[in-house]
């Protein structure tokens, strides 16, 4: 069964290169897809809404494997979580608030059996030394009840609700935010840090080339773009910047 | 059958191992590989130069799925193209220019059919909703005739042909021309921009570090290169600036 | 078996994605991993630092194909060699330095057999034309003895020991020097060009955020971080600088 993979570790460091020959060597011929490995360091906030991007297009039996892990070394949990039959190897930070507490049948464990997972390798990849061991332990058909002890999925950290920003600039420069477009009027308009875009389309083609538009994205959230432009650029707004529904449209 | 994938979706958004993740529900155990997904956005020109450098050494029955669809949502057709054996998915905008029209027998259908492809998930990401889909079932081995109404080759858009320009700048910032060395004296030196560049060699090796030479690159095309260095940078000049073979030599 | 590639080809150009297609035309089936290809360009010595990183990690049996080539198209041979039972292809330019000269039982042949390599085919472009043919047919389970001539292991050429410096910056800005942490005292500090840092921790959750520590990386050498921050930013350094075990402590 297939891995997924979704880290902050980048390219230019053969760290997930290496997290790749792990899975290999415990699990040959389990096939490895990125996600993506350029979320914004540390950001767990960000991690967690590209997963939440992703998880509804992975086959089910997925495992995916996702580390962005600023409390490496510390007493934060490794964990393995299952919902809806796919697992998630991460650390217990809320990367993966946003597939817990869905209302789906949640089950979870802890990562410590010494004979998969090894978290005193080393103090600053557990990518290498706990996460992707375990992932490809679990692919490659090993024993769920073997990977450590049951942990209360109540007891998982949870991440703030969203609260109207800009969570993830994409490689285009359209300025995603967390505001939910079934949420808010169809033809709602878009406050983010200084600017107010009001023009609200249903795709790109439905703009002149430069214009700057309010549309709902394919994750289903409202996001920010200049018609084959770089909004980001154009109105020097960065991830993390707040973003609000236009009040008199909506 | 393996899938190869060009895009100008970058590595740093989901949307790329969300393809993979769909080829992978709908074709599970095709291998995927990645040509590259750092076209410049909507380039529909680059992604086509660049496709064609790729294309010899697919291995034949390879499915080629290319997205740089800047018209995403618009009316434009999305097709699959078979030509000698290849068959290439993508929307239907000139990125299949360089392997149209090269007089080997070719057939082409439009991806209709709803039980494959599924264009009003979204308004802004056929990538995930046509392409890859339509891909992996072709890769899988699904039959030709279902993907869609067959399409007259003859109607597929057409850019227009080369006319002198650095049309990819690469990682080593070497400025690669449309200007293909074999009909051009093999001394033939190149302006590009403002510059004049005289020194030809047949390899880096044959000019001192620094130095500043026209190449034949490995796509057959010239190239002005810097020896272990960086002609764009050096040269200032980037994708699209004029470039010419220089009249005294040539 | 497994092909594991690392180059400074970056991701903006097809060169990977050609190898791979390459690799797959004449080994079907055989499962590729990426290290790297962000070796800075014709950085011979990061590659060969960023190898020995991966190396213990891979499977044994895997097939490592290395191409950071600034002689390409001059005489440097194309090698492959073999070390407790992994192959390595690469130019003979040093690249391999950290996988000799172990003790190990080491055997090596020049790649030449045309029937396997085309070293002509371009000037520029031996990754494609040489060394993932080379490394797909050793994959594939082609016999070692068909790629060309033995060659001396005695006479590979070597890099220059390490001598203090820093060998990489990591997507993270950790600065990477070739000090070996169990050469050292274990509160060792480091001054990185003109900065000192006294700081030594065991994980960055040990200092608090935006701190200047030193700490052992994943790979055992010393490293200058800035907790939750950028040290290659902060300091203003990059590869190359010189990197010394503070006097007073150690």
């Amino acid at each position: 069964m297939l891995v997924a993979l979704l880290t902050d570790f980048g390219t230019k460091d053969v760290y997930v290169g290496v997290m790749k020959a792990v899975i290999a060597g415990v699990a040959p011929g389990v096939p490895v897809i990125d996600l993506t490995h350029e979320v914004e360091p540390q950001a767990v906030d960000e991690a967690a809404f590209l997963l939440a991007q992703a998880v509804p297009f992975l086959p089910p039996g997925a495992v995916v494997c996702a580390v962005v892990d600023p409390g490496v070394g510390s007493a934060r949990r490794a964990v393995v979580v299952e919902v809806d039959g796919r697992r998630y190897v991460a650390p217990d930070n809320g990367l993966l608030t946003p597939v817990l507490f869905t209302g789906a049948p949640t089950r979870a464990r802890e990562l410590t059996n010494p004979a998969i997972v090894d978290p005193g390798r080393s103090a600053t990849f557990h990518g290498r030394d706990v996460f992707s061991p375990a992932a490809a332990f679990l692919a490659g058909g090993g024993a769920w009840e073997d990977v450590g002890p049951e942990v209360d999925p109540g007891t998982l950290f949870e991440l703030a609700p969203n609260r109207g920003r800009v969570v993830h600039v994409d490689r285009f420069g359209n300025l995603v935010t967390d505001l939910p477009a079934d949420q808010l009027p169809p033809d709602c308009g878009l406050r983010v840090g200084e600017a107010e875009v009001r023009r609200r389309v249903r795709t790109y083609a439905d703009a002149p080339v430069g214009e700057l538009v309010v549309l709902e994205g394919s994750s289903g959230h409202l996001e920010v773009s200049v018609v084959q432009g770089d909004a980001a650029r154009r109105l020097g707004v960065a991830r993390g910047v707040e973003a609000a529904p236009l009040v008199a449209e909506c």
